[in-house]
């Protein structure tokens, strides 16, 4: 009874999901199938890549998490799949795996090229459907590794860019939002492993919120505040509001189902106390 | 194989769902997860508390309905286990349980506070994912209600003040429109037994609608109709159209992945019939 | 291990989904439930029928395909019951499964009439709930299709009209836009076997677009392209962007977790190349 999550961009207008659903049962009807998120805006691999590293440890060992966030479908890009921490990812070439790779020292990769676990024929767009669905299917019915292609050193694998926090001039450290969710949390880069000590305050959109909180409720209705949130990663949030509504940050071009955010500008971690 | 009902409001954007789904499986990979809905506006009780009265008793006995619309999360609110109707109920106490506690006089309930059941650490921000999910997968997997935490008596859960229908003058009863479904469908807080005979007209919003339909088709094409639909209410409907557009209800502040409903006025059911 | 895959215009945003999972449980509690699409915008058979036929073929053998995009509920339209490319599906009689007939010479049908496999009592407004789930539940469990109902002649089941591509003027074959993905790619009714040869331009809304495109990234970012999508069906895309965008064919009437699509013009498919 092998998980299989299942993270892309492909939303829930569609029948998209759908048809890979079907396409991994199809080969492993037995599958237990799990939606991670299917709202990532189109193509936003950075999104992707936070998103499957704030989840996957939460699923049982040995689950296998597909990734199709793939603007480069019918490119030459490779697909490859990753053994690490006891789980298994399937996603293309494309960085989506930076955060997995960047926590699992020993991790294992191949390049998936064994046609025998596609579809035939493969259409060039929907790879989702064609080769992404029934590898996933087979991985999760016990097919192993080495059998998809030819193993892969890892520091070939492609990583994202993603952004680092910086020392801020005149002390403290500087980030970024890297997110917004739902409520209106804007989820910032820096991490509580980042900081040395305590936090005076935090500047953001040319508000300063002084001290963190532990809970949403610690300060009054419609207030600002900073938090750590359950990725361990600092974020500023309003107690039953939304912090993206409040500091103006901008829906972004807000395509269906999604709707990329803009951070408002850059955080800024100053004043720690000793 | 034990089946496990969520209600969030977490949306479909974010991987929050994901996350939940998969703590769930890491304790019990046997549960069979059924999504009620995550589309609850951010906080909104007493819509997730219409939904889960609308939905849990047509699940299969045994079923874990998991509730995590709280927006006290991280306070001292208690987090209660319910068994009510052969079914059991995990949620914040914060009153969403309302309707199946006054259908159900024969129910019990604990204080989730059994740290063993819980994943370590716990933060302040994401119980969903910290007590809620592994608790619901250990009820799933058939750990007593009462290995979770202490009996409390049923009086001293918390209760939502849903609205009543009342008297109204001049005869008839008057009440309000509690939510919109996708279809503009206008539901109210009026039940057919709360009408002593038949109905003659129901007025909302200036307009009057004679009769009762049986059906949407009952009437014309982009006519007003008023029915009672499939939880027993009295709801107000276009045939092929938005009773809420047509009414001019306006669409409420309307964050991401929801929008709360504004009523348009109150729903009065008048001139009744002997 | 029976799957059910379940296709409506309920939405996500309402409990509806969730209920009619329950009591498909409720009779076939090991019923394994795959979301094909709820994100039909109200009503639309015809993208309805679109959905269904791109995805029911990738699906296990056996599968029972629940389609309940039913705007005449409650009238006397039938239910039915088709066995059809060794799959089985259960739908209004309204056309929706107009693709799956007309691809399977050998389908047999049964009008649903059996009361014993409904829940009961049987609401006027949410035959999903009532009818379609416990008898999709049944039929998974392995209940005969003759048991449902009387057999009825497959030329007496409801079609839709779906628009045919045709012979323009001056050469070449003209079709419409049927729908509109989320990333932006505008597919229309003309596939490949409509075709008698290369292709030498498509022309749409103003534009002409010069030859045939194996994959999006074959074109420069940002501009247009013709391709033969994953159903084999004419897609005009925009690399990295939304042809629906470029093109100006307006967002329509856009419901609640909807949108309908108005297609900017007609595809005209011209000069071919012998």
């Amino acid at each position: 009874m092998t998980v299989v999550s299942l993270l892309t961009d492909f939303g829930h207008e569609d029948a998209y999901v759908g048809i890979v659903k079907g396409a991994i049962l199809g080969v492993n009807p037995a599958a237990t199938l799990v939606d991670l998120t299917h709202g990532i805006p189109a193509g936003d691999l950075v999104r992707a890549a936070y998103s499957l590293e704030a989840a996957w440890g939460y699923f049982p060992p040995g689950t296998v998490h597909l990734v199709v966030v793939d603007p480069g479908v019918g490119s030459d890009r490779r697909i490859v799949a990753v053994a690490a921490g006891g789980h298994l990812f399937l996603a293309p070439d494309n960085g989506v795996l930076t955060p997995v790779l960047a926590d699992n020292a020993g991790a294992r990769a191949v390049s998936v090229e064994n046609r025998r676990f596609f579809l035939s024929p493969v259409s060039r767009t929907f790879h989702g459907r064609d080769i992404f669905a029934p590898v996933a299917g087979h991985l999760s019915g016990g097919v192993a590794l080495d059998a998809l292609g030819p193993g892969i050193a890892l520091d070939t694998l492609v990583r994202l860019p993603l952004p680092e926090p910086e020392a801020a001039e005149g002390g403290g450290i500087s980030g970024v939002v890297v997110t917004a969710d739902r409520f209106g949390n804007l989820i910032t880069n820096i991490r509580r492993r980042d900081l040395a000590g305590e936090i005076g305050c935090v500047r953001i959109g040319g508000r300063t919120i002084h001290g963190i909180s532990d809970t949403y409720a610690a300060v009054s209705p419609g207030q600002l505040l900073a938090l750590f949130g359950s990725t361990q990663r600092l974020e500023v949030s309003v107690n039953g509001g939304s912090a993206r509504e409040t500091l103006g940050g901008g829906a972004g071009d807000g395509g269906p189902g999604g709707g990329r955010y803009k951070p408002p500008g850059r955080v800024h971690e100053g004043d720690r106390v000793a």
